[in-house]
């Protein structure tokens, strides 16, 4: 009897030592916003374009997340459409459901709302943070704080982010921080009543574990942070985002993570593949000081990288290029779409109210897409003058306006057609300036990362992420 | 001692096991010309588009292979690009070598030949075949048993298809026959000697197992199948191709057979995407067919299926219709634009030397893609009027004429055009009249299938499939 009841007890230590098994105890989910395969090779083609082999030849060269282990494919149709926007991709990752066009953590008949793994996890004694290129209370990032809202209420957004409890916030800045109409308390004030909310890079380097922090970043470009193209002085990185939120959220218990590369996502809107590109690499290096972290905790350590929807049509290959494709040529960009309009035209435009000529724009546009407007087509030029003077005489057009939105999508007319003419130069190619419904890549390593590896939908990367934790 | 003998003799003989250890007896290499993510994914989309679910939407619906339980990615850049061809690509899963655009099994400096997968298997007592719905002796099925040779020889292909020894050939006719100029001797002749010559369905029904054969198809479109979605009667299908490959090379020793789905290439260089998915759902179709084999067999067979490199630039989502992607709008248009081409438009030129007008064309394409010429906006009606001259008065315009080469890519000018308004319509863009850089996914099933898993290149193709082999 006395064998008896030991195999009893052995059987029930193991019963229960298999069901107590909670998973990986670090969770790092980084989320290309807008990042499909076209992204993700065109950063390894653009990798690779700096070092020849001995055939003169370039080949792509792997990023450090597309060097990790696992490999799947998700899809990421959402509960009513093939082609998904940012919020319903972020409700199905952070909560396992398909969800409808710009619903955050809410089910398709509005009824009721879902709870994010951040939630379910905090709840389970982990510390949770949340990085971001863009704004803190963008789609993206908030389906891991915010439920049963929609991605259009921004302040209430912010205010779940206030009521969150989570450890760190740290990116872009508010989007309308006073309300839709600007006629709300401002809700950072809300939001620093219960966290250290930072601007400066000083501010993120002081700040110590153990305190609840908000950081936003010092140069604003909006609410985003500067494209990394852009190169501002000053102005943390997302990899230097991503170090300070390991700093302050590592602890004995666990931590979730959720990194977005938001960025990558608007310069695909704008068809700026220079920009893009340039994005994806930063966010690669955000991924690489989660690897760092990998390194030093292997057997606790979780990283999962993917994207939410390609944005773009992107494509490694254009028509007038032919079977060529001299991606090299991006560097030849010296700036975001953004700091072209910015800094060069729009300073030009405002001085020129009058008397304003194409002519004029001959140097700053060979110094900063090196291309020569003089070696134009005739077609090329004609449609290059045309959205000139569209830029000049009315650049917020309505967009609705289908012939105009076909010609530039919503944005800026006159760099628009430069990025079509710079694109063309670059053998990179787009199909439109919205999301496609493409499957995006999966990346893992570390505990539990095998389970990535397949082809399945975006839901189910919350329940690989969930695996272990006995929900 | 005895016992030490008995164990020297036991460790040899696991040793002489395992190194006689041989891989998979059955090996099926499944080829989508021109199909990357973009053409599987859209074909998932359009399968998925007649079901509805309770939401009152169609989620894609995996494919055969799809569903298959191992995936990777493959890149696809040859030896001196990032944007390969079919010969070098062919060459890369054939001979697991790098190779040069238009290269069958030739090394990047010339001086090289390659020995394709297929050489090796057969000196090992494998049975060879080879199944394609274009040219048997076009580039990709050529990497399959021709070497040292340019993808431009296709007479000299032919020579080697005649001497290659191998089992089975089906599909598409022999290009070239006489050679480029027609000067040769009637290559089919010296593979008759050879082989059972077949050109009926018949005749491909009467085969038995034992007797090598080529059998090409007995509706020709030149030198390819019909498109699928012409649906040609009396005319086999790529499945049924696959169907009798694997009843004339099953036998105790294995057998090797590549499938390629040629004619997804083709309709994605005429971005004909209602050609392209159903040619993708015909390959799938094919598939199945070695899957049957792989249920009765499943210890001892591999199926893998990939692309070669992707086509087109294609994207479910395109910049007119934003995120709404209406695909099951493809099931409109009643015949690959070849079709429309010879059934449609060439004899109505032919009999209206004089007199042609646009608007004789109203009904016809109203019957063929469901496009109501009077709806069309001043623009994109400018634009077809425009390729209906074209069409009429130089059909076989200098596509090297850049210009022209804009507008309709070397096809022919107002089927383009219309394609141009009917994918608009379906949501399907598209960037470039040739290939693009994206990496191909790979799927596999059966034994060894788990080395498929992971992102790597496309000569990793060549090295899972040899996995135990022991060259």
């Amino acid at each position: 009897m006395g064998g008896l009841k030991a195999a009893v007890f052995i059987f029930a230590f193991l019963f229960f030592a298999a069901s107590a098994y909670a998973g990986p105890k670090y969770i790092f989910l980084f989320i290309g916003d807008g990042m499909g395969l076209p992204q993700i090779s065109a950063a390894e083609a653009y990798k690779g374009a700096a070092n020849k082999n001995r055939d003169g030849f370039s080949p792509p060269e792997p990023l450090i997340f597309t060097g990790f282990p696992a490999l799947g494919l998700a899809r990421t149709y959402n509960a009513g459409s093939y082609i998904t926007d940012s919020a319903s991709a972020a409700t199905a990752m952070a909560s396992g459901r398909k969800a409808s066009r710009g619903a955050v953590n809410v089910s398709p008949d509005g009824k009721s709302s879902y709870t994010p793994i951040t939630h379910t996890l905090k709840g389970r004694g982990y510390k949770i943070g949340v990085v971001t290129s863009v704004a803190l209370n963008h789609a993206t990032p908030a389906a891991f704080y915010a439920s049963g809202v929609g991605r259009g209420d921004a302040y209430a957004i912010a205010e779940a982010l206030a009521d969150s409890g989570f450890d760190y916030f740290g990116g872009g800045g508010i989007a309308q921080a006073r309300g839709r109409n600007s006629d709300k308390p401002d809700v950072l004030k809300k939001i620093a009543e219960k966290y250290a909310v930072v601007s400066t890079k000083e501010g993120m380097r002081a700040l110590k574990p153990g305190v609840k922090a908000v950081v936003i970043n010092e140069v604003l470009n909006g609410s985003s942070m500067p494209f990394a193209i852009d190169g501002e002085k000053g102005s943390p990185s997302l990899a230097d985002h991503t170090e300070k939120a390991i700093e302050m959220l590592y602890n004995e218990k666990g931590f979730f993570l959720m990194v977005e590369g938001g960025n990558i996502d608007y310069a695909c809107h704008a068809n700026d593949a220079a920009a893009a590109v340039k994005e994806v690499l930063a966010f690669d290096e955000a991924v690489g000081k989660a690897l760092e972290f990998y390194r030093k905790h292997p057997k606790d350590t979780l990283i999962v990288v993917t994207g939410d929807h390609e944005t773009g049509g992107m494509s490694v290959g254009y028509i007038s290029s032919r079977f060529n494709a001299p991606i090299e040529r991006l560097a030849l960009q010296k700036g975001s779409h953004k700091k072209f309009i910015n800094e060069i035209f729009k300073p030009y435009s405002e001085k020129n109210t009058s008397g304003a000529s194409l002519v004029h724009m001959k140097k700053p546009v060979m110094e900063f897409f090196g291309i020569d407007l003089d070696a134009l087509s005739g077609a090329e030029k004609a449609s290059l003058e045309k959205a000139f003077v569209q830029s000049l005489t009315d650049p917020d057009y309505d967009w609705k306006n289908k012939e105009l939105y076909m010609l530039y999508g919503g944005n800026d007319p006159f760099s628009n057609e430069l990025l079509k003419i710079f694109n063309a130069g670059a053998g990179i190619g787009w199909t439109t300036y919205v999301h496609t419904g493409q499957p995006v890549p999966v990346f893992a390593i570390g505990e539990n990362s095998e389970l990535f590896k397949g082809y399945y939908d975006n839901t189910d990367i919350y329940v690989k992420m969930m695996e272990g934790k006995n929900e």
